[in-house]
């Protein structure tokens, strides 16, 4: 009966191409998050870090930090979609799509869109495309990602394969829904800790974000509970000990999130993450890692309607245990160079 | 003048019968505490994650977390009545009696309702009655606990042994007062991330909860501060390293509230703690180690009046540094088995 | 062109006597720090723990931790002023001047008020007054600190010296401007944990806290997020490795409000500090560490118009690793002994 009551998560072969799977569990966006977030990675972008900062430029609150948002709708697919997971492959078309505030609460519903059995018959893909919303049922987030995930029997049957089409990069004209009409003469650049606006940047300009922050076992922890992320590799050192590693794995989205907060440092006005391209966990990040982070200005776009604001294609990279003087990125075979464990394609957006 | 400023506790020869202690310090349950409840344990019971959930089906709002309410309430006794106890021998008669929300200010009051100096006149057994009050005067919650305190001085003499008795189990009709009439309609089962009921749990059905989680120092360091308690054996390394085990102690409930999380995988809409029958930690739990957690039903009750929930009456068991594959407990010789560290009887409640 | 979007922080050569400089990033006190603030160090200050007790004697709320409001304010100023220091020299004239809640936004302004190049060209003292304000222009915070910074260039011409005359303690004339008029007759002193009003305090009295915390890598990394602090020393074990300890050095406001909430015990109505007359970070404090406090009653002073509250002067001295029995402060030659990691002079506020 034991089996029946515990979730043993889907396996390849559970899955169908159009399945709608609605997660569990809903989380209020507690009032306390803000705080804790902030002791997780120290970001200081005013829009985020002051009530009264965003609502003088036209907020009507202090919106929460928009990879905590993706971080808690991400966290609710996992005991669904990837509790069987070997790899996560990747992320594509990811948008944010309303600004959310404490107080709110989020629920995810994911859709399955592709499924691609491995020629091993072992494993295979699965595509979904998941959707955060509010409590009003308005969306605020949407995303791809893919995983690979093992079938339960090698056996058994599976449906003819179906890869979607995705984009390579979002549309910038579809940027800027979760950003109200800004009063930019109210945009503050000194409070703002930063003198760089949108049309400061270059295409091809390279940053050095210049500070590294090492992570703890319990930092990690705390946050990926904080999601309510409940994959074992990040918390479970009595299995992992005889795993691949021999150590818990930091979950993906806390490299993602400490990058962003020592993107800070150049990249002070960029106070919004509009899309995610397409990301890449190149390599395992660990607890005793030290993490720097470096970007690449690959594309500016105006928004369509919009004179108070402007978006900027990022390259967020994200190393470890080495600077990022050199921008550290691939070897001259292609490869990944040595450290880096994060490649983010990203729309962020400044004001103009 | 010094000793008259600093509080050395009380020891066994301190307490009187039928002593009312009225406990420092009283505690608003921060709009915070949610988030770093969650942040500290990962628990995903839907009521208490989801404002929207709550209310839907009856609920004004998110209640608290039932475990952070007790230890919470329980911290507040620490200074008065552990100061100097050697063991913490053991709890009965618990009974969450009222929904607790952010904002509420909670304090406690211990009455001595038994006494007992050991053979040895070196230490005695001190029972209180606990009763945690919201500042509205409403009795939130109350227990029974009993911990062996030293004496200051052998010589000292001592009352009459008095040795209150106490129920083997709370009486089911007593229970559900801190939940609401449900809408049990609205209770979505999808969402809460179980589709078991109450009358889908057997009596004997034992569930392997499977998940483990470490703990790492600086998080029972965290999540016992957050309660104010203060007992020494959980903070101070210096003294630790020359003690019995040479390292800080877990507070016990750090380890109730970890296997209360990981319950979740198997009882997930076990959404409330009504009851604590009984508990003992039967071992120490140390930074590094792996809790592991199972589930055995003991008994199930209709509560009186209530056609929205049932009662289930469950031995948790929490284990380190082994999974709970066979549900380890106690060995042919009735000792418990290794790895064991709490045997808890609960009372949980579930819609019907 | 890197160089130009990221800060490199200010330079000796870089500042003006006079120069006023508007400190990004304004933070609002969010209604998670009350909770956070007390997961990281225990404070059980009634007022503070308390909306009910602080209501009850005439607060509209429970204020914030004075330590929590200094730390965010000062943390503001570290990319400006102290990003290149290779020392804190000291505070002065610090002033806790009103009241903060939860909700309320914090910004700081800095002028610079002395200048002094040393006599080896390479780095200089710079003395700022440093102000926090809430979000409607109140000023809730003032104090003075000096810190030597780099040169960028040896023969950067400098300007004149000045250094500015600095009192020794803050009139005690000034202190209680955050205090509202307290019903006294409300003040509970079974709930505030401590039977001692100002008046049982005497000068020459000296209180061993008792109590020791060990500090782990990961509690003072979040504390000092909390207060956007990015001071590279606290986080990046990459870097400090090969440094002058191998190893992160805790934020010495960590060490302050460690032992400002361990000195509850001996101190507990003491909840409010008004001043810091000035204060030394003798050595430094490294995860591991266990620390100890103890104070001493330097002077009593009566608060000009106020029969509600009085004033204690009070040297707070934190140790690690080693208890306070004997009260370790000085060795016959005047250094400061062995373990003294904080030699702080307070003015304390209590209920008369």
């Amino acid at each position: 009966m034991q089996a029946t009551k515990t979730n043993s998560g889907n396996f390849f072969e559970d899955f169908r191409l159009g399945q709608i799977i609605r997660h569990a569990t809903p989380r209020t966006v507690w009032p306390g998050d803000a705080a804790l977030y902030t002791a997780l990675y120290g970001p200081r972008f005013a829009v985020q870090s002051s009530r009264a900062f965003a609502r003088a430029i036209g907020y009507p609150d202090a919106p929460t930090d928009d990879l905590l948002t993706f971080h808690i709708v991400f966290g609710k697919t996992v005991p669904d979609i990837s509790l069987n997971a070997i790899a996560n492959l990747g992320y594509a078309e990811c948008r944010f799509l309303k600004a959310v505030y404490p107080g709110e609460t989020l629920s995810t519903v994911s859709e399955v869109i592709g499924l691609k059995e491995n020629s091993n018959k072992e494993t295979g893909t699965v595509y979904v495309r998941s959707t955060g919303s509010n409590d009003r049922g308005e969306k605020v987030l949407e995303y791809v990602r893919w995983v690979m995930v093992r079938k339960r029997d090698k056996n058994a049957p599976t449906p003819d394969a179906r890869v979607p089409k995705l984009t390579d990069r979002v549309d910038p004209a579809t940027l800027g829904a979760a950003v109200p009409a800004l009063e930019t003469a109210a945009y503050d650049l000194d409070l703002a800790g930063s003198r760089h606006r949108w049309g400061d940047y270059a295409v091809g300009e390279k940053i050095d974000h210049v500070d590294g922050m090492t992570v703890e076992e319990s930092e990690h922890q705390l946050a990926t509970r904080l999601y309510q992320n409940t994959a074992k590799v990040h918390f479970n050192q009595h299995t992992e000990a005889k795993g691949r590693f021999g150590k818990r794995i930091v979950y993906g989205g806390v490299v993602i999130s400490l990058a962003r907060a020592l993107s800070f440092n150049g990249l002070g006005n960029a106070f919004h993450v509009a899309a995610i391209n397409g990301g890449r966990h190149v390599a395992p990040c660990f607890a005793g890692d030290t993490v720097y982070a470096w970007s690449e200005v690959l594309e500016k776009a105006e928004i369509a309607g919009r004179r108070d604001i402007g978006a900027l294609r990022v390259r967020l990279v994200a190393v470890k245990n080495r600077d990022c003087a050199g921008h550290p990125f691939k070897t001259e075979t292609g490869d990944y160079a040595e450290g880096v464990i994060l490649d983010l394609d990203v729309w962020l957006v400044l004001p103009r």
